[in-house]
């Protein structure tokens, strides 16, 4: 390995002691040095390209400037679905975000059974966001450690904890009763696992608000669960179109299910509108690009993000007498996949 | 901030020296420990909830396991474009084994104008993955620090760095030649930037290796390069609906752009195949999911994540001694987005 450039090199080429050179590069305020030595230790730090480690420094002063983005998995051994446009979206806002704040991005798809409190301590992150969580032990784990937090799409008891989330249940509210308003009453629900609670359970709750205002009892055949894949869609769709009593509608909780769910459903001669009306969630590219384009409810993944990052920012600067909880709004896209019957 | 558990506690715990504890944890040979003294120490670390901190660690024994993805960006001040499903899978599958085998990944989409060799510096990185790079500067730097490096999609002169591609100029030889045969003779080109050499020179190249083998000329108006976005796509697929002689059948060499494409086309009345035939190229589940859905070049992001992971590893483990330059094979897939004339 070619020799790493150090303080010690430093303080030879400007000819001052090494803890000279350590008080002008960790900007420590509470030693006075006359502005002709900085001048000579920055000369010095040019010349000779050297570039601190930020690892020796977090020792030093306990920032590491790595902020954590972790995705729980909903299965042992799986990798995150990245292929659902909200997260790449969400991902790449955040990145941008932090990247120009000078933080770097540990993304990690930690497994449902490891801790992240783990990830937390042993990388002595300056910070974490937990994506789609329910409330857990971990969670309490962090607050005691004072590690700054944010929850995303995750439904924690009390609110001692900053989080980010959107109207799940209004969504499915809005969804639902789009649906109803055009005529339809055998709808079908098709969502990620519904095991915990969490934005599929909210979002489920407001379909069957909408159904019993309208009426409508619930059946427990048109609720089907999953993996939040384009796959899994597929097997939803075929799974609708082989029902007894077919459903004339269906809302599926996010737009990548949804895609699948057209092919399934064509797979099966049944054509979105004609046959069967469709509503996605989350409003991302993939529901543009859809033929027909998909009628679906909207969020914003990078305001979601920016939100995130600013939530963050203030807990890292002020501690936990900042901790917000912010819901965002959601709005209908109407485009084509939802026909009047 | 809760009292972090650290060897000192350990040590008091076990009734040993702080540097057997250190001995231990860190699996040093050099010293022969009493195995009661080892169980007594493992058990004080259970005890206490001990978990090391990486970052003290690494400056011991010159590891942080942190491996780097950079995704330099093409333009200044712009994000990553996540919502391109290659990038969707290939980071997810990187994760994944890097996670498996104790690493964690720092994602980065690093400005064009700002040198990856700092941040793999300042963050004294393990090793490094860069995707879509042109030769450069940055990266003789890096060879030079002796960091284990795989350069993903990009094309450097000589042999002097682990790499992986795919076949490129054959891919888009294959595309084209394919429209071809389908008796296509005007078509159209559509990728991202052209300006440096890369992956999409490479499939320019092959288009029109394929056009004159065929006695085709190329056509200037015919060669559109962008942004690789959804966006560009549709940019691209109005001007060609509003060319004078319009292309019969358009190569796109991203899934992304040739959805935007087909929506570009059809805001202008024209339709896939009908009216122009379109090939892409990645056949991730974008491609899949199109309608109709799209004949396409087929990559398999997961593998290349894979093999990847294992060049990096190489070097981790034996260094520059094992440097490889990889090719993988590409495919065409036939789906129903091209019409023979």
């Amino acid at each position: 390995m070619a020799h790493r450039i150090n303080m010690k090199d430093i303080a030879r080429e400007a000819g001052v002691s090494v803890a000279t050179v350590s008080y002008i590069i960790n900007k420590r305020s509470d030693q006075s040095i006359a502005p002709d030595t900085v001048a000579r230790v920055n000369e010095a730090i040019k010349k000779l390209g050297y570039v601190p480690n930020l690892g020796a420094r977090a020792l030093a002063n306990r920032k590491t400037r790595l902020i954590g983005l972790v995705i729980p998995q909903a299965e042992t051994g799986s990798r995150m679905m990245l292929e659902n446009s909200f997260y790449g979206e969400f991902i790449a806002v955040l990145e941008e975000v932090l990247r120009q704040s000078g933080y770097s991005l540990l993304l990690s798809g930690e497994d449902v059974n490891k801790s992240y409190v783990e990830l937390a301590r042993e990388r002595a992150l300056d910070g974490i966001v937990v994506v789609g969580l329910p409330a857990d032990q971990d969670a309490r784990l962090l607050l005691e450690e004072n590690i700054p937090l944010v929850f995303v799409d995750s439904y924690l008891e009390g609110n001692a904890y900053s989080s980010v989330n959107i109207q799940d249940e209004e969504g499915g509210y809005l969804a639902c009763d789009y649906l109803i308003k055009n005529g339809h009453r055998n709808i079908a629900f098709v969502s990620g696992f519904l095991t915990q609670e969490g934005v599929n359970r909210k979002r489920f709750r407001g379909y069957g608000k909408a159904l019993s205002e309208n009426g409508i009892g619930e059946k427990e055949e048109y609720v089907l669960s999953g993996r939040i894949s384009y796959s899994y869609g597929i097997e939803a769709g075929r799974q609708i179109a082989a029902m007894k009593v077919r459903p004339t509608a269906v809302f599926a909780t996010a737009d990548i299910l949804a895609l699948g769910i057209m092919r399934g459903l064509k797979s099966e001669g049944l054509r979105v509108p004609r046959d069967v009306s469709l509503i996605g969630f989350d409003d991302g590219f993939l529901a543009m690009s859809a033929e027909p384009s998909l009628t679906s409810i909207h969020q914003d993944a990078g305001q979601k993000a920016r939100v995130t990052a600013r939530l963050l920012f203030a807990q890292m600067d002020k501690g936990a007498a900042c901790i917000e909880n912010l819901v965002l709004p959601l709005s209908l896209t109407v485009r084509d996949s939802v026909r009047r019957i």
